[in-house]
């Protein structure tokens, strides 16, 4: 058996922020399967076949790629990312387990990448730089009750947090109810970083305290950092440092 | 002023995990600074100036860096994995907000990396494939009952954890105790992955129960990800896989 299938992490937006070692797999692969908009970033090239899907339909997906690695292809899943964070690996992972028994034992890895909250924290300093936990505020795979329960654990444990996926078009309230509360759980000067786009040429970051916080600074395309009781501003001209120092006492 | 400041992730161990971005700054710089390991992962070339430091001097490696960077050099902050988990951005942060005002005029930039739970989960399959955190189990900077309230949390909110340096020879006490909590709060077939210096020669990865699991199978090299109550097992010949399905119910 030749086949294999990859699912690779093609970080933020640029191509900088890959991994050499997802550029050579992109180099070896006769098949790259994935949502449109990452499978244009790879390069076009003689003898790579090209299989761009819809956003939804992830578990479709999936089976495809394990089917193409079946019959001897070389397959990669390209994510955005890292593929282990609210992306594809978990997807392909679940069609493993319904799948025929054969697929397990397919050459199947996963390349992780740089995800959406790492390359946020770096644009900001160091916000994530103690405990902190990422949470997908999308309802779509959960029931909203969750992921407020979380978020409100996720305040009284002092976590710095990573919200993927605040709003969408169609369901803008969720995140609207997430700050809600965050104020009512949080002191107002709380430190905020909206990210949005890192590394792509619409990338835009704003720092802001809680009481500034508006809902219409988030969108699909933002991750947005709370910081932790702890998370400092450093002024200076222009964007501020954020960051979460190392030392915490109780 | 010509000089910068870049702090950079090298990921978990194989160069291959390194990202184009930190390959080009290392290309460019004049001096690179860090724990010995990872300044001994950049290639020698003229004119690269080499500063190695003991692992416990974390502030005074951050103040050499701005310092030099301030003297219009070209220089490389060096971490393993990302520098903004657990590691040296945050630190260069707190040297900068304690240091004089010049210094917040510098051109000071983190590059993201591949930190050790993305690589490590990216072996097992995909176990933070849902809502997850990350805790530092080192108690150096921090007093224990935090550590052991944020895992308590972490537990009621369902998160997969990614624990960091679960064990050090000089406390091993720590992780001890961070078992007994698990099995008192979680579930006995609850996951746990122990993954040791993973993209390294010594690379070494486990899947058990938490009912299987025992202090001695972490050290500091090893970094633990314990699923939440919905991560699963696929059984296959070899190293299973472990994932978190995206979709939860309450």
């Amino acid at each position: 058996m030749t086949g294999w299938l990859v699912i690779a992490g093609l970080g933020p937006g640029d191509d900088c922020l890959v991994t050499h070692e997802v550029t050579a797999a992109l180099a070896d692969a006769s098949d790259v399967v994935g949502y449109s908009p990452y499978v244009q970033r790879v390069p076009d090239r003689p003898g790579l076949n090209r299989h761009e899907t819809d956003n939804r339909e992830e578990l479709d997906r999936a089976r495809h790629a394990l089917e193409m690695a079946a019959e001897d292809k070389r397959v990669v899943v390209v994510s955005s990312g890292d593929p282990g964070v609210f992306a594809m690996a978990a997807a392909v992972f679940e069609a493993v387990e319904a799948g025929p028994e054969s697929w397990r034992t397919l050459d199947i890895r996963v390349l992780p990448g740089v995800t959406a909250m790492l390359a946020a924290a770096a644009r900001a300093g160091a916000p994530l730089g103690h405990d902190f936990c990422a949470i997908n505020l999308s309802d779509n795979l959960k029931p909203w009750e969750l992921i407020e329960r979380r978020l409100r654990l996720a305040v009284e444990a002092d976590f710095a947090i990573a919200l993927y996926n605040p709003r969408s078009k169609a369901r803008p309230e969720g995140f609207v109810r997430a700050l809600d509360l965050l104020r009512e759980a949080c002191e107002p000067d709380r430190v905020l970083v909206f990210a949005r786009a890192v590394s792509t040429p619409e990338e835009d970051l704003r720092v802001v305290r809680l009481a500034n916080a508006t809902p219409d600074m988030a969108d699909m395309r933002t991750v947005v950092l709370i910081g932790s009781s702890a998370t400092r501003i450093i002024p200076r001209d222009g964007m501020p440092f954020v960051y979460t120092p190392r030392t915490v006492s109780l």
